[in-house]
């Protein structure tokens, strides 16, 4: 199996992008390593110039670019054009480009196999909205939301709140409002990521548990569950950090608990999210699972989770979502053209 | 205003776009003709051979074909690659590759300007199970509903019934059924096309209105509204002839009844629609209105309801919604180089 990956990308998650690739590739043996700029350039990048400062630095920018056409990449050769021989690409962008559906839509345009949500499930995931309202639909719960465009008054009852972009993962933008004098601000950050926000009640000292899991031979293979140590909630250097983790994590849960989180992943990653490895970070409240958020794309594919990680990702990446390929006859145009109707343009 | 339209590619809707294509070349100006065929290859069509049969008898094979990058769309050149000089990229595949939000993905991504449904208009209008979950959250009413995935076993219990495929458009795949006997069949049908189906009550002679319309300096400009003459419900090869209307309809209604269409209509569009025109169609019972579906990209644009198609579509075309760029300067990974952390891959 010949992995590729692809990431960086324009997203304020680039730079974890980055760590999550250069952390996955120590786990997983990765054959191609296709690195996006904010220009959205594709540069092939050779494993041994795999580390942060050969970004930050702009070295990438030496190395060759890559044409994207049907079926996959191509490598320009002194007279023609060679495509990489990669089996699946692991899709590693965080944030916008890579879990807001845009590289899921080129990748199933361009024919390309690749481990990560497809375009529905990305948009989904990414919308926190959109979440809200297919989670309650399915039957998971969620925190009760307020829902605003941020060009629209915003009245608050009750404080404390959490406030948060509905379209940025990382914890980026989110902010905790505790009266009316705060909320203006925390109002103003988030209206420098997004247009919108959800307001959740902020909840001191609440249980968070992470489940990550994938779809292997219809079957739902779960991850160990991590009870998330935090203060308050995760910040961005915090979890920035949280990128770049290898030791196996395992929090032990009693078995009613575990049922639970495993009941609404199961819900939650239904059909909707096949192909796709993906991490549900739940809050518990008196014996009750909430969804916090799906993460479709978690960092370095939430390898510390799992026991045998690499055995299940090649599981996985035998286990992808077909697509529909459709041949075109032209039956319709034919019969009209049969029955003498013409479609002149002059 | 250069305008460019990109039509085609895998969908069942392929023949339908082309047609569609042809229209629009009578009513816009249209420098660039960019056809995708069924393997995803771009060809630079010439105006003189948009004809049906150029398509059909697959003598666009000869075009140049051209290549996507950063910007738009390259031809190549004997030595180089030229850009396609165009302003905005008018997206006119129906179906599969252009509603789902596969085109609009690639073209985010890519930063090219387009008139057509963003991403997540895409995905919530293609998907009729999404369209349910949004119209009915933001107070738009529509049909009961029933929605199935096609592996699981189904119960109806009042007949007749409608069943839809929950992600095609242009009727293609949807069957009337009046009993149990009736319903195997539609079922096959349908899986011909889908792996789930929406199920609504069938209701004879029921009112359709559609009406159309985008937002232009903040401000949704309307269409006129016809109310859709049909027998039962329009069938693939009369909605395709539909795709090639030029004579304005305008079907007057009673001022309430426009007023409840005009403000159901602006819930829908929101700011979701944004950069697109979308034409809604609507049931109407008992004077109440119902949102049947969202067509994100109306056959030719849905030119034939507009008074002035052309002032509205170069409006639209100077109104279309900006992304964010954002410059990646890698201030973490410098923050963390300069505390000395490391990221080695060996």
């Amino acid at each position: 199996m010949k992995f590729g990956v692809i990431f960086g990308a324009n997203s304020y998650e680039h730079e974890i992008s980055i760590i999550s690739a250069i952390s996955l590739s120590k786990i997983i043996d990765i054959s191609y390593f296709i690195f996006i700029d904010d220009k959205k350039n594709f540069y092939l990048i050779d494993k041994n110039n795999l580390k942060a400062k050969y970004f930050s630095s702009f070295e990438f920018q030496k190395a060759p670019q890559l044409i994207l056409k049907h079926k996959g990449f191509y490598q320009k050769t002194f007279l023609s054009e060679k495509l990489l021989n990669m089996d699946v690409l692991i899709n590693l962008v965080h944030g916008a480009d890579g879990e807001d559906g845009k590289l899921a839509g080129i990748l199933d345009f361009f024919d390309i196999k690749f481990i990560g949500p497809r375009i529905e499930a990305s948009v989904i995931s990414y919308n926190k909205y959109l979440t809200k309202l297919y989670a309650n639909d399915i039957g998971v719960k969620t925190l009760p939301y307020q829902y605003f465009k941020l060009n629209t008054p915003i009245h608050i009852n009750n404080f404390p709140i959490i406030v948060k972009p509905t379209k940025l993962g990382s914890s980026i933008g989110i902010s905790i409002v505790n009266n009316q004098d705060e909320l203006d601000y925390a109002l103003d950050i988030a209206r420098e990521f997004c247009d919108e926000v959800i307001v959740e009640p902020f909840i001191k000292n609440i249980s968070e548990y992470n489940l990550a899991g994938c779809k292997i031979n219809n079957h739902i293979v779960f991850s160990n569950i991590e009870k998330v140590q935090k203060n308050d909630f995760l910040d961005f250097d915090k979890k920035y950090l949280d990128f770049n983790r290898n030791k196996t994590i395992n929090t032990e849960v009693d078995i009613s608990l575990e049922e639970k989180l495993k009941s609404n992943f199961s819900k939650i990653y239904n059909d909707l999210f096949d192909g796709s490895l993906i991490r549900c970070d739940f809050f518990v409240i008196d014996d009750e699972v909430y969804l916090n958020e799906i993460n479709p794309i978690p960092g370095s594919y939430a390898n510390y989770l799992f026991n045998d990680f690499h055995t299940i990702f090649y599981d996985l990446a035998k286990n992808l979502p077909k697509q529909k390929q459709i041949k075109i006859q032209y039956n319709y145009i034919n019969k009209i053209n049969a029955n003498k109707l013409s479609y002149k343009t002059h």
